[in-house]
Protein backbone atom coordinates (compact mmCIF):
# COMPACT_ATOMS: atom_id res chain seq x y z
CA UNK A 1 0.00 0.00 0.00
CA UNK A 2 1.54 3.36 -1.03
CA UNK A 3 1.06 6.18 1.55
CA UNK A 4 0.36 9.65 0.39
CA UNK A 5 3.43 11.95 0.74
CA UNK A 6 2.19 15.30 0.88
CA UNK A 7 4.86 17.84 -0.82
CA UNK A 8 3.49 20.78 0.70
CA UNK A 9 1.25 20.46 3.77
CA UNK A 10 -1.98 22.85 3.98
CA UNK A 11 -2.40 24.74 6.36
CA UNK A 12 -5.43 24.18 9.28
CA UNK A 13 -6.30 28.01 10.68
CA UNK A 14 -8.62 29.65 8.83
CA UNK A 15 -8.86 31.58 6.57
CA UNK A 16 -10.88 34.39 4.68
CA UNK A 17 -11.72 34.60 1.03
CA UNK A 18 -13.92 38.49 0.58
CA UNK A 19 -16.06 39.17 -2.43
CA UNK A 20 -15.05 42.31 -3.16
CA UNK A 21 -18.42 44.35 -4.60
CA UNK A 22 -20.90 45.03 -1.79
CA UNK A 23 -19.01 43.37 0.63
CA UNK A 24 -15.55 45.24 0.96
CA UNK A 25 -16.45 48.41 -1.19
CA UNK A 26 -20.21 50.23 -1.00
CA UNK A 27 -20.33 49.56 -5.02
CA UNK A 28 -23.49 47.26 -5.99
CA UNK A 29 -25.88 49.61 -6.35
CA UNK A 30 -23.61 52.01 -8.64
CA UNK A 31 -23.32 48.28 -10.66
CA UNK A 32 -26.87 47.51 -10.82
CA UNK A 33 -27.85 51.13 -12.37
CA UNK A 34 -24.94 50.93 -14.61
CA UNK A 35 -26.32 47.57 -15.69
CA UNK A 36 -29.22 49.04 -15.76
CA UNK A 37 -28.16 51.63 -18.26
CA UNK A 38 -26.06 49.24 -20.60
CA UNK A 39 -29.51 47.11 -20.83
CA UNK A 40 -31.49 49.95 -22.04
CA UNK A 41 -29.05 50.74 -24.57
CA UNK A 42 -29.06 47.64 -25.90
CA UNK A 43 -32.81 48.19 -26.21
CA UNK A 44 -33.97 45.47 -23.23
CA UNK A 45 -36.13 47.10 -20.88
CA UNK A 46 -35.75 45.25 -17.35
CA UNK A 47 -36.45 46.02 -13.55
CA UNK A 48 -34.00 47.69 -11.33
CA UNK A 49 -34.77 44.78 -8.82
CA UNK A 50 -34.24 42.07 -10.84
CA UNK A 51 -31.26 43.08 -11.79
CA UNK A 52 -29.77 43.82 -7.88
CA UNK A 53 -31.02 39.93 -7.45
CA UNK A 54 -28.72 38.74 -10.36
CA UNK A 55 -25.74 41.05 -9.45
CA UNK A 56 -22.49 38.91 -8.10
CA UNK A 57 -23.40 35.74 -10.52
CA UNK A 58 -20.98 34.82 -13.72
CA UNK A 59 -21.77 37.60 -16.36
CA UNK A 60 -22.72 34.64 -18.41
CA UNK A 61 -25.34 33.35 -16.25
CA UNK A 62 -26.11 36.47 -15.26
CA UNK A 63 -27.12 37.95 -18.87
CA UNK A 64 -28.66 34.52 -19.50
CA UNK A 65 -30.75 34.99 -16.20
CA UNK A 66 -31.67 38.65 -17.37
CA UNK A 67 -32.82 37.46 -20.93
CA UNK A 68 -34.38 34.48 -19.75
CA UNK A 69 -36.70 37.10 -17.54
CA UNK A 70 -37.19 39.13 -20.48
CA UNK A 71 -37.98 36.25 -22.83
CA UNK A 72 -35.64 37.63 -25.41
CA UNK A 73 -32.23 35.98 -27.18
CA UNK A 74 -28.96 37.86 -27.68
CA UNK A 75 -26.23 37.44 -29.31
CA UNK A 76 -22.50 36.99 -28.78
CA UNK A 77 -21.77 40.44 -29.88
CA UNK A 78 -24.82 41.92 -27.90
CA UNK A 79 -23.41 40.65 -24.92
CA UNK A 80 -20.21 41.98 -25.26
CA UNK A 81 -21.73 45.49 -26.30
CA UNK A 82 -23.66 44.93 -22.66
CA UNK A 83 -20.54 44.41 -20.80
CA UNK A 84 -18.60 47.46 -22.78
CA UNK A 85 -22.17 49.73 -21.83
CA UNK A 86 -21.87 48.48 -18.33
CA UNK A 87 -18.08 49.24 -18.07
CA UNK A 88 -18.45 52.86 -19.57
CA UNK A 89 -21.31 53.46 -16.86
CA UNK A 90 -19.76 52.25 -13.88
CA UNK A 91 -16.65 54.62 -14.61
CA UNK A 92 -19.04 57.21 -14.39
CA UNK A 93 -20.08 56.46 -11.43
CA UNK A 94 -17.19 54.88 -9.34
CA UNK A 95 -16.13 58.35 -8.24
CA UNK A 96 -19.05 57.75 -5.60
CA UNK A 97 -18.27 54.64 -4.37
CA UNK A 98 -16.47 53.94 -1.10
CA UNK A 99 -15.31 51.39 1.15
CA UNK A 100 -17.78 49.98 4.09
CA UNK A 101 -17.30 50.41 7.97
CA UNK A 102 -14.65 48.55 9.19
CA UNK A 103 -13.13 47.54 5.16
CA UNK A 104 -9.69 48.82 5.91
CA UNK A 105 -9.26 47.99 10.18
CA UNK A 106 -10.84 44.21 9.20
CA UNK A 107 -8.61 43.61 6.62
CA UNK A 108 -5.36 45.21 8.49
CA UNK A 109 -6.17 43.45 11.53
CA UNK A 110 -5.96 40.17 9.76
CA UNK A 111 -2.88 40.85 8.37
CA UNK A 112 -1.29 41.60 11.52
CA UNK A 113 -2.59 38.80 13.10
CA UNK A 114 -1.12 36.33 10.45
CA UNK A 115 -4.61 35.25 9.09
CA UNK A 116 -4.12 34.65 5.28
CA UNK A 117 -6.78 36.61 3.22
CA UNK A 118 -7.35 37.32 -0.70
CA UNK A 119 -10.27 38.41 -2.65
CA UNK A 120 -12.53 36.69 -4.99
CA UNK A 121 -14.83 38.55 -7.43
CA UNK A 122 -17.07 37.65 -10.04
CA UNK A 123 -15.88 41.36 -12.22
CA UNK A 124 -13.33 41.23 -15.05
CA UNK A 125 -10.26 42.66 -13.36
CA UNK A 126 -11.04 45.79 -15.25
CA UNK A 127 -13.90 46.50 -13.44
CA UNK A 128 -12.32 45.67 -10.52
CA UNK A 129 -9.07 47.64 -10.47
CA UNK A 130 -10.66 50.60 -9.93
CA UNK A 131 -12.21 49.42 -6.86
CA UNK A 132 -9.60 47.45 -5.92
CA UNK A 133 -7.52 51.14 -5.22
CA UNK A 134 -10.00 51.82 -2.53
CA UNK A 135 -8.35 48.93 -0.55
CA UNK A 136 -4.88 48.80 0.55
CA UNK A 137 -3.75 45.11 -0.78
CA UNK A 138 -0.59 43.87 0.05
CA UNK A 139 1.72 42.48 -2.32
CA UNK A 140 1.06 38.93 -1.01
CA UNK A 141 -2.68 39.28 -1.13
CA UNK A 142 -4.18 37.14 -3.72
CA UNK A 143 -7.09 38.88 -5.68
CA UNK A 144 -8.72 36.01 -7.84
CA UNK A 145 -11.04 38.06 -10.55
CA UNK A 146 -13.43 36.46 -13.49
CA UNK A 147 -10.73 36.62 -15.97
CA UNK A 148 -8.78 33.70 -14.26
CA UNK A 149 -11.06 30.83 -13.80
CA UNK A 150 -13.47 28.90 -15.80
CA UNK A 151 -16.37 29.61 -14.25
CA UNK A 152 -17.52 32.12 -12.07
CA UNK A 153 -20.20 32.13 -8.73
CA UNK A 154 -22.01 30.16 -8.48
CA UNK A 155 -19.89 28.05 -9.69
CA UNK A 156 -16.88 27.46 -6.95
CA UNK A 157 -13.86 27.87 -9.32
CA UNK A 158 -13.35 31.47 -8.14
CA UNK A 159 -13.10 30.16 -4.20
CA UNK A 160 -10.90 27.50 -5.13
CA UNK A 161 -8.29 29.19 -6.75
CA UNK A 162 -8.27 31.73 -3.67
CA UNK A 163 -7.52 28.69 -1.09
CA UNK A 164 -5.32 27.49 -3.43
CA UNK A 165 -3.23 30.70 -3.70
CA UNK A 166 -3.55 30.96 -0.01
CA UNK A 167 -2.10 27.52 0.54
CA UNK A 168 -5.36 27.11 2.58
CA UNK A 169 -7.55 23.81 3.09
CA UNK A 170 -10.79 25.13 0.97
CA UNK A 171 -12.74 23.59 4.60
CA UNK A 172 -11.00 25.73 6.27
CA UNK A 173 -11.81 28.73 4.36
CA UNK A 174 -14.58 31.54 5.46
CA UNK A 175 -16.18 32.71 2.34
CA UNK A 176 -17.67 36.55 3.28
CA UNK A 177 -20.29 37.86 0.66
CA UNK A 178 -23.00 39.75 0.08
CA UNK A 179 -24.86 37.71 -2.68
CA UNK A 180 -26.90 34.48 -2.29
CA UNK A 181 -24.55 33.46 -5.24
CA UNK A 182 -21.42 34.00 -2.50
CA UNK A 183 -23.42 31.38 -0.40
CA UNK A 184 -24.30 29.02 -2.61
CA UNK A 185 -20.65 28.85 -4.45
CA UNK A 186 -19.51 28.68 -0.58
CA UNK A 187 -21.53 25.58 -0.33
CA UNK A 188 -20.33 24.07 -3.60
CA UNK A 189 -17.02 24.43 -2.75
CA UNK A 190 -17.55 23.26 0.82
CA UNK A 191 -16.28 26.16 2.45
CA UNK A 192 -17.88 27.90 5.65
CA UNK A 193 -20.38 30.93 4.10
CA UNK A 194 -20.63 34.35 5.92
CA UNK A 195 -23.24 36.67 4.73
CA UNK A 196 -23.06 40.64 5.02
CA UNK A 197 -26.20 42.75 4.42
CA UNK A 198 -24.02 45.65 3.16
CA UNK A 199 -24.83 44.44 -0.67
CA UNK A 200 -28.76 45.42 -0.14
CA UNK A 201 -30.10 41.61 0.46
CA UNK A 202 -32.85 40.37 3.68
CA UNK A 203 -31.18 38.75 5.91
CA UNK A 204 -33.92 35.69 5.40
CA UNK A 205 -32.62 35.30 1.85
CA UNK A 206 -28.90 34.65 3.12
CA UNK A 207 -29.49 32.34 5.65
CA UNK A 208 -31.54 30.22 3.11
CA UNK A 209 -28.99 30.13 0.76
CA UNK A 210 -26.44 28.74 3.13
CA UNK A 211 -24.83 31.55 5.52
CA UNK A 212 -23.85 30.13 8.68
CA UNK A 213 -23.89 33.62 10.36
CA UNK A 214 -25.12 36.85 8.53
CA UNK A 215 -23.44 40.61 10.02
CA UNK A 216 -24.54 43.88 8.94
CA UNK A 217 -20.85 45.03 7.21
CA UNK A 218 -17.27 44.57 7.35
CA UNK A 219 -17.24 46.52 10.95
CA UNK A 220 -20.55 44.36 12.38
CA UNK A 221 -17.78 41.11 11.23
CA UNK A 222 -14.87 42.82 12.96
CA UNK A 223 -16.37 42.80 16.55
CA UNK A 224 -17.82 39.29 16.24
CA UNK A 225 -14.71 37.49 14.64
CA UNK A 226 -14.41 35.53 17.79
CA UNK A 227 -18.32 33.97 16.17
CA UNK A 228 -16.14 32.72 13.24
CA UNK A 229 -13.60 31.02 15.49
CA UNK A 230 -11.07 33.73 14.98
CA UNK A 231 -8.94 34.11 17.70
CA UNK A 232 -7.06 37.01 17.82
CA UNK A 233 -5.33 37.91 21.12
CA UNK A 234 -6.70 34.85 22.55
CA UNK A 235 -4.20 31.67 23.05
CA UNK B 1 -80.85 54.06 22.54
CA UNK B 2 -79.94 56.07 19.84
CA UNK B 3 -79.46 54.35 16.94
CA UNK B 4 -76.57 55.87 14.74
CA UNK B 5 -77.64 57.43 11.30
CA UNK B 6 -74.92 56.82 8.39
CA UNK B 7 -75.48 60.28 6.18
CA UNK B 8 -73.47 58.48 3.45
CA UNK B 9 -72.84 54.61 3.69
CA UNK B 10 -69.42 53.13 3.08
CA UNK B 11 -68.71 51.07 0.34
CA UNK B 12 -68.02 47.46 1.02
CA UNK B 13 -66.42 46.18 -2.07
CA UNK B 14 -62.63 46.28 -2.14
CA UNK B 15 -60.61 49.27 -2.67
CA UNK B 16 -57.01 49.65 -3.83
CA UNK B 17 -54.35 52.15 -2.11
CA UNK B 18 -51.28 52.26 -3.71
CA UNK B 19 -47.90 53.30 -2.81
CA UNK B 20 -45.91 55.34 -5.73
CA UNK B 21 -42.03 54.48 -5.88
CA UNK B 22 -41.05 51.21 -5.76
CA UNK B 23 -44.86 50.21 -6.31
CA UNK B 24 -45.98 51.68 -9.18
CA UNK B 25 -42.87 52.91 -10.72
CA UNK B 26 -39.00 51.43 -11.08
CA UNK B 27 -37.54 54.53 -9.29
CA UNK B 28 -36.19 53.15 -5.57
CA UNK B 29 -32.23 52.76 -6.26
CA UNK B 30 -32.01 56.33 -8.09
CA UNK B 31 -33.82 57.70 -5.05
CA UNK B 32 -31.84 55.74 -2.76
CA UNK B 33 -28.93 57.27 -4.48
CA UNK B 34 -29.86 60.39 -4.69
CA UNK B 35 -30.43 60.53 -1.26
CA UNK B 36 -26.58 59.32 -0.57
CA UNK B 37 -25.45 62.23 -2.97
CA UNK B 38 -27.06 64.70 -0.64
CA UNK B 39 -26.36 62.99 2.69
CA UNK B 40 -22.80 63.54 1.38
CA UNK B 41 -22.98 66.74 0.43
CA UNK B 42 -24.09 67.24 4.03
CA UNK B 43 -20.91 65.71 5.40
CA UNK B 44 -22.89 62.47 6.59
CA UNK B 45 -21.42 59.44 5.07
CA UNK B 46 -23.84 56.33 5.21
CA UNK B 47 -23.61 53.09 3.49
CA UNK B 48 -26.51 53.07 0.58
CA UNK B 49 -27.73 49.45 1.87
CA UNK B 50 -28.91 51.09 4.83
CA UNK B 51 -30.60 53.98 3.06
CA UNK B 52 -32.48 51.60 0.58
CA UNK B 53 -34.29 49.81 4.02
CA UNK B 54 -35.00 53.43 5.16
CA UNK B 55 -36.77 54.91 2.48
CA UNK B 56 -40.78 54.81 2.30
CA UNK B 57 -40.95 56.17 5.79
CA UNK B 58 -41.60 59.71 6.96
CA UNK B 59 -38.82 61.71 5.86
CA UNK B 60 -38.33 63.42 9.18
CA UNK B 61 -38.17 59.67 10.52
CA UNK B 62 -36.29 58.67 8.07
CA UNK B 63 -33.49 61.48 8.66
CA UNK B 64 -34.09 60.50 12.08
CA UNK B 65 -33.38 56.99 11.75
CA UNK B 66 -29.91 57.88 9.59
CA UNK B 67 -28.78 59.91 12.13
CA UNK B 68 -28.99 57.32 14.69
CA UNK B 69 -27.02 55.31 12.61
CA UNK B 70 -24.67 57.65 12.06
CA UNK B 71 -24.40 58.65 15.86
CA UNK B 72 -24.75 62.22 14.14
CA UNK B 73 -27.33 65.48 15.78
CA UNK B 74 -28.75 67.67 12.59
CA UNK B 75 -29.84 70.46 12.93
CA UNK B 76 -33.76 71.73 11.43
CA UNK B 77 -31.24 73.88 8.76
CA UNK B 78 -29.25 70.42 7.83
CA UNK B 79 -32.42 68.52 7.54
CA UNK B 80 -34.09 70.84 4.90
CA UNK B 81 -30.32 70.80 2.99
CA UNK B 82 -30.91 67.05 2.77
CA UNK B 83 -34.22 67.30 1.12
CA UNK B 84 -33.02 69.71 -1.12
CA UNK B 85 -29.79 68.29 -2.79
CA UNK B 86 -32.11 65.01 -2.70
CA UNK B 87 -34.62 66.17 -5.14
CA UNK B 88 -31.51 68.32 -7.11
CA UNK B 89 -30.12 64.92 -7.29
CA UNK B 90 -33.20 62.81 -8.08
CA UNK B 91 -34.14 65.57 -10.50
CA UNK B 92 -31.28 64.53 -12.59
CA UNK B 93 -31.36 60.89 -12.51
CA UNK B 94 -35.87 60.69 -13.13
CA UNK B 95 -35.80 60.72 -17.11
CA UNK B 96 -34.15 57.35 -16.54
CA UNK B 97 -37.25 56.09 -14.35
CA UNK B 98 -39.75 54.13 -16.05
CA UNK B 99 -43.44 52.28 -14.41
CA UNK B 100 -43.30 48.63 -13.88
CA UNK B 101 -44.33 45.72 -15.98
CA UNK B 102 -48.03 45.73 -15.67
CA UNK B 103 -48.58 49.00 -13.79
CA UNK B 104 -50.90 50.90 -16.97
CA UNK B 105 -53.14 47.44 -17.77
CA UNK B 106 -53.34 46.81 -13.85
CA UNK B 107 -54.15 50.37 -13.43
CA UNK B 108 -56.69 50.41 -16.54
CA UNK B 109 -58.32 47.13 -15.62
CA UNK B 110 -59.78 48.74 -11.76
CA UNK B 111 -60.96 51.65 -13.64
CA UNK B 112 -62.66 49.99 -16.22
CA UNK B 113 -64.14 47.65 -13.62
CA UNK B 114 -65.39 50.94 -11.20
CA UNK B 115 -62.63 49.04 -8.62
CA UNK B 116 -61.88 52.22 -6.72
CA UNK B 117 -57.93 52.89 -6.39
CA UNK B 118 -55.73 55.46 -4.93
CA UNK B 119 -52.12 56.42 -4.63
CA UNK B 120 -50.61 57.34 -0.78
CA UNK B 121 -46.63 58.37 -1.25
CA UNK B 122 -44.18 59.20 1.87
CA UNK B 123 -42.92 61.68 -1.16
CA UNK B 124 -43.69 65.36 -1.09
CA UNK B 125 -46.15 66.55 -4.05
CA UNK B 126 -42.96 68.21 -5.07
CA UNK B 127 -40.65 64.99 -6.14
CA UNK B 128 -44.16 63.16 -6.97
CA UNK B 129 -44.96 65.04 -9.18
CA UNK B 130 -42.43 64.14 -11.55
CA UNK B 131 -43.22 60.43 -11.05
CA UNK B 132 -46.67 60.56 -11.32
CA UNK B 133 -46.40 62.29 -15.40
CA UNK B 134 -45.90 58.39 -16.48
CA UNK B 135 -49.13 57.26 -14.72
CA UNK B 136 -52.20 57.66 -16.61
CA UNK B 137 -54.37 59.06 -13.16
CA UNK B 138 -58.33 59.72 -14.29
CA UNK B 139 -59.34 63.25 -12.75
CA UNK B 140 -61.19 61.41 -9.88
CA UNK B 141 -57.64 59.67 -8.43
CA UNK B 142 -57.46 60.56 -4.83
CA UNK B 143 -53.23 61.19 -4.94
CA UNK B 144 -52.60 61.58 -1.29
CA UNK B 145 -48.60 62.54 -0.36
CA UNK B 146 -46.89 63.79 2.61
CA UNK B 147 -47.70 67.51 2.05
CA UNK B 148 -51.45 66.11 2.97
CA UNK B 149 -50.94 64.43 6.37
CA UNK B 150 -49.47 65.03 9.92
CA UNK B 151 -47.81 61.62 9.65
CA UNK B 152 -46.21 59.47 7.34
CA UNK B 153 -45.46 55.59 7.45
CA UNK B 154 -45.33 53.66 9.15
CA UNK B 155 -48.23 55.82 10.65
CA UNK B 156 -51.86 54.94 8.99
CA UNK B 157 -52.80 58.68 8.53
CA UNK B 158 -51.91 58.28 4.76
CA UNK B 159 -53.75 55.46 4.22
CA UNK B 160 -56.63 56.58 5.99
CA UNK B 161 -56.64 60.01 4.13
CA UNK B 162 -56.96 57.83 0.42
CA UNK B 163 -59.81 55.30 2.17
CA UNK B 164 -61.63 58.91 3.04
CA UNK B 165 -61.15 60.25 0.34
CA UNK B 166 -62.47 57.32 -1.98
CA UNK B 167 -65.28 56.91 0.71
CA UNK B 168 -64.49 52.66 1.13
CA UNK B 169 -64.32 51.52 5.12
CA UNK B 170 -59.95 51.22 5.43
CA UNK B 171 -60.76 47.61 6.14
CA UNK B 172 -61.95 47.07 2.76
CA UNK B 173 -58.75 48.49 1.48
CA UNK B 174 -56.03 46.35 0.27
CA UNK B 175 -52.46 48.94 0.55
CA UNK B 176 -49.63 47.83 -1.95
CA UNK B 177 -45.83 48.36 -1.16
CA UNK B 178 -42.83 47.56 -1.79
CA UNK B 179 -41.51 48.50 1.77
CA UNK B 180 -42.09 46.85 5.18
CA UNK B 181 -42.97 50.41 6.11
CA UNK B 182 -46.24 50.17 3.96
CA UNK B 183 -46.96 46.84 5.18
CA UNK B 184 -46.66 48.09 8.84
CA UNK B 185 -48.54 51.44 7.83
CA UNK B 186 -51.54 48.99 6.26
CA UNK B 187 -51.25 46.75 10.11
CA UNK B 188 -51.49 50.09 11.69
CA UNK B 189 -55.16 51.26 9.75
CA UNK B 190 -56.42 47.74 9.34
CA UNK B 191 -55.91 47.59 5.91
CA UNK B 192 -55.24 43.98 4.09
CA UNK B 193 -50.94 44.72 3.43
CA UNK B 194 -49.74 43.09 0.20
CA UNK B 195 -46.43 43.36 -1.07
CA UNK B 196 -44.51 43.67 -3.45
CA UNK B 197 -41.07 42.88 -4.81
CA UNK B 198 -40.20 45.38 -7.26
CA UNK B 199 -39.12 47.70 -4.65
CA UNK B 200 -35.99 45.42 -4.12
CA UNK B 201 -36.93 44.28 -0.36
CA UNK B 202 -36.71 40.46 0.08
CA UNK B 203 -39.67 38.52 0.09
CA UNK B 204 -39.16 37.50 4.14
CA UNK B 205 -38.62 41.13 5.01
CA UNK B 206 -41.85 41.96 3.58
CA UNK B 207 -43.97 38.56 5.14
CA UNK B 208 -42.38 38.78 8.20
CA UNK B 209 -43.59 42.83 8.12
CA UNK B 210 -47.60 41.16 7.58
CA UNK B 211 -47.95 41.21 4.30
CA UNK B 212 -51.16 38.79 2.82
CA UNK B 213 -49.63 38.09 0.16
CA UNK B 214 -46.46 38.88 -2.06
CA UNK B 215 -46.20 38.96 -5.88
CA UNK B 216 -43.21 40.10 -7.96
CA UNK B 217 -44.66 43.36 -9.65
CA UNK B 218 -48.07 45.14 -10.75
CA UNK B 219 -47.87 42.58 -13.40
CA UNK B 220 -47.76 39.75 -11.62
CA UNK B 221 -50.74 41.21 -8.83
CA UNK B 222 -52.37 41.69 -11.94
CA UNK B 223 -52.32 38.01 -12.84
CA UNK B 224 -53.12 36.97 -9.14
CA UNK B 225 -55.89 39.55 -8.45
CA UNK B 226 -58.63 36.71 -7.36
CA UNK B 227 -55.78 35.69 -4.69
CA UNK B 228 -56.78 39.19 -2.87
CA UNK B 229 -60.78 38.92 -3.29
CA UNK B 230 -60.97 41.06 -6.35
CA UNK B 231 -63.87 39.66 -9.02
CA UNK B 232 -63.81 40.48 -12.39
CA UNK B 233 -65.64 39.18 -15.05
CA UNK B 234 -67.23 36.73 -12.36
CA UNK B 235 -70.68 37.15 -10.77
Amino acid sequence: MQVPVLTEPLATKPAFIFDLDGTLVDSVYQHVLAWREGLERCGIELSVWRIHRRVGMSGGLFVNALLRETHQSVTREQVDLLQRFHAEAYARQVGHVRLFPGTSKLLALLTENAVPWAIATSGQMESARHTLKLIDIGSGTPVITRDLVKHAKPDPDLFLAAAEHLKVDIQNCIVVGDSIWDLLAAQRARALGVGVLSGGYGLEELERAGAYRVYQDPLDLLQHLDEVGIRIGID
